[in-house]
């Protein structure tokens, strides 16, 4: 009997690598002899480095990068067993590293996250993925492309630094100097927003505002993007600007997709894929996954949409335990669980439920797995 | 695949009856192919007569009675299948008959009681088991007594009424005229009180106040108790006065004892007799219990802890659905239940709870079979 735990972390109260461990502490108690697979999860936002790592056993480097604003700091990021890479932005180029006083897009750059690509490429890594949630940056990647060895030149042909404020004076690309390993490394971006790079759906427009941009530095950036996607496009033969998705990140996503042939996938699904998902679950008893809180809404629910609809594709019943569910979808129907459990003993209010989180964790992990005892049993 | 379905009402929201149809309709759902047998469940106390009446088909009579203070009022009482009786004294001599400002034990009398008791026996019944929660009265049980054909006289051979006031007087007790019928059926009396019939922990001191019994009229019912208690002594030959439940419903557990014998014991027992719980549970693959809120106190969880003993003695699983549960009892261990299914989907407040019952149990029900689906599937 073969159980697959793959919950994501219920925010503000328990980790992901915390409910795998209740979820194989009961399900052992109830079932003594079972083979218990954890693979703890994440979306592709935060989180997603420490999930990966502790599902498949990855080792976590870390390196001296430049922070947001150009200060030193060590980041860390992830060199799995199979010799891909996950780095995740946040760790170097992230909003939370940025005091909210001093944020700033016009100065904010990418070039850490390229560091962080860039030790990655030195490790041997072929395979590199990148989690771009919570960045602190509108460059349009540029930091992070000059990081491998691309230059950026005004119209004197003098190199940029490749900041925000950069952008509009960008007039010539030079990619001669780029890492050759990063031209032939495949890249994966976790992206679960569909902007395009440009307009009033773009990376400047939606995002900007709580990167700390004023109406002024939005135009600025909105001119200056365009004229680097104009630069972009002539110096690559491609208009990448309108991919879903480009707009992620202040525009990282468009980079690696423009200039390192990124593709683009929901965050869940490249989780799913690095941390062997598909060959875990294959002839599983079960699969329980899980979230804070299950809702219609597609902002809720990626990681059990995500392993649920493995899980069917293998044939493995998957039930999710949660922090709460809706009544529309707490019977888990029309997201193909076999049911919903959620965490709360009784009528409580949220702060008592994230209180007794770990107790009460422990406590619907043995109802489920009791349950599916009393079944066993008949 | 037989299911049993023996759930308390869920105070406050669901009946019983209700209880059982809503796992009746989910059983089915999930267990198309499944006998499920539904057995509402009372512990004694409200709600018994239309639980018993739910479980087994019984029919419902309904006769003229006396109320607490001689008012005439319609009062139903059951005839089971079997041709077993089961009287609720709450609905002849029944505290929330009476207004709370017209309460008066010195005036209120079980002679209501009698006469549905009387009603059982004129309709054949051999075996007439009696409910005795919520009672109005502290009259010793003289009233039901009486309209049974017992007379009760006092010092000058005048025939008293049989009202708490007459205690005192009573001087001695004419048996002659006492049903035969009533001394050749069987009594049971569901009592889960274990008080005498006199003193600090007795029948007068600890029920009185809240029947309306202010300090002088705790003195006279007290020490009219005393009195009736000694001449009851004299008449049989026998003291039960001290009898544990002697002291329940105003007397009338001591007076059903003295004088019918009946046996007192706790109401959730007597009730699964009644319904035929053992028979109906013997092969079964699995019984569902349940009630409001589940507590390591002994006030609440009668019914699913007779439940459990009751499957725990036929090998049978057995799972409580619940409003809520006290954190230290969820597990359902200590009560050996194979697991506890709460009724929240989230955090939410007990008046959300309660509203949205009917909803919250269907979906517990659900999650439920659901999981043991899973077990068995496995």
């Amino acid at each position: 009997m073969r159980l697959v735990f793959a919950s994501d972390s219920f925010k503000g109260s328990l980790s992901s690598r915390e409910v795998a461990r209740i979820l194989s502490e009961e399900a052992v108690r109830t079932f003594p002899g079972a083979e218990c697979v954890s693979l703890p999860m994440a979306d592709g936002g935060e989180g997603t480095l420490e999930a990966v790592v502790a599902a498949t056993g990855a080792e976590r480097r870390t390196c001296l990068v430049h922070g947001p604003l150009g200060d030193a700091r060590r980041a860390s990021w992830a060199l799995l067993p199979n010799g891909a890479a996950l780095v995740e932005m946040a760790e170097a180029s992230g909003l939370t590293l940025v005091a909210p006083g001093r944020r700033d897009p016009l100065r904010a750059s990418t070039y850490g996250t390229g560091q962080l690509v860039e030790a990655a490429l030195d490790a041997g890594a072929h395979d590199v993925t990148l989690a771009i949630g919570g960045s602190a940056t509108n460059d349009g990647g540029m930091g992070m492309l000059r990081a491998l060895g691309a230059r950026f030149l005004d119209a004197s042909g003098v190199e940029l630094e490749g900041t925000g404020a950069d952008l509009a004076q960008v007039s010539s690309i030079d990619l001669t100097g780029l890492d050759p390993r990063a031209r032939q490394a495949s890249f994966h971006v976790m992206c679960d927003v569909d902007n395009p790079l440009l307009g009033p759906r773009g990376a400047t427009r939606v995002f900007g505002p709580q990167k700390g941009a004023g109406e002024e530095a939005l135009e600025e950036l909105e001119a200056g993007m365009g004229n680097f996607a104009r630069v972009t496009a002539r110096t690559l033969g491609q208009d990448l600007s309108g991919l879903p998705g480009a707009g992620a990140a202040g525009g990282l996503g468009f980079a690696l997709a423009a200039f390192l042939g990124a593709r683009l996938e929901p965050g869940v699904q490249r989780v799913l894929d690095l941390v062997g998902f598909n060959e875990a679950v294959q002839g599983a008893s079960l699969c329980v996954t899980g979230e804070g809180h299950l809702d219609a809404q597609t902002a809720g629910g990626k990681v059990v949409r995500g392993v649920a609809e493995r899980c069917a594709s293998a044939g493995v019943p998957c039930v999710a335990l949660v922090g709460g569910a809706d009544v529309d979808v707490a019977d888990g129907a029309g997201l193909g669980l076999a049911a919903v459990v959620p965490l709360p003993t009784a009528p409580m209010d949220l702060d008592e439920a994230l209180d007794g989180a770990d107790q009460l964790c422990h406590l619907a992990a043995e109802r489920l797995f009791s349950l599916v005892a009393v079944g066993r049993g008949l």
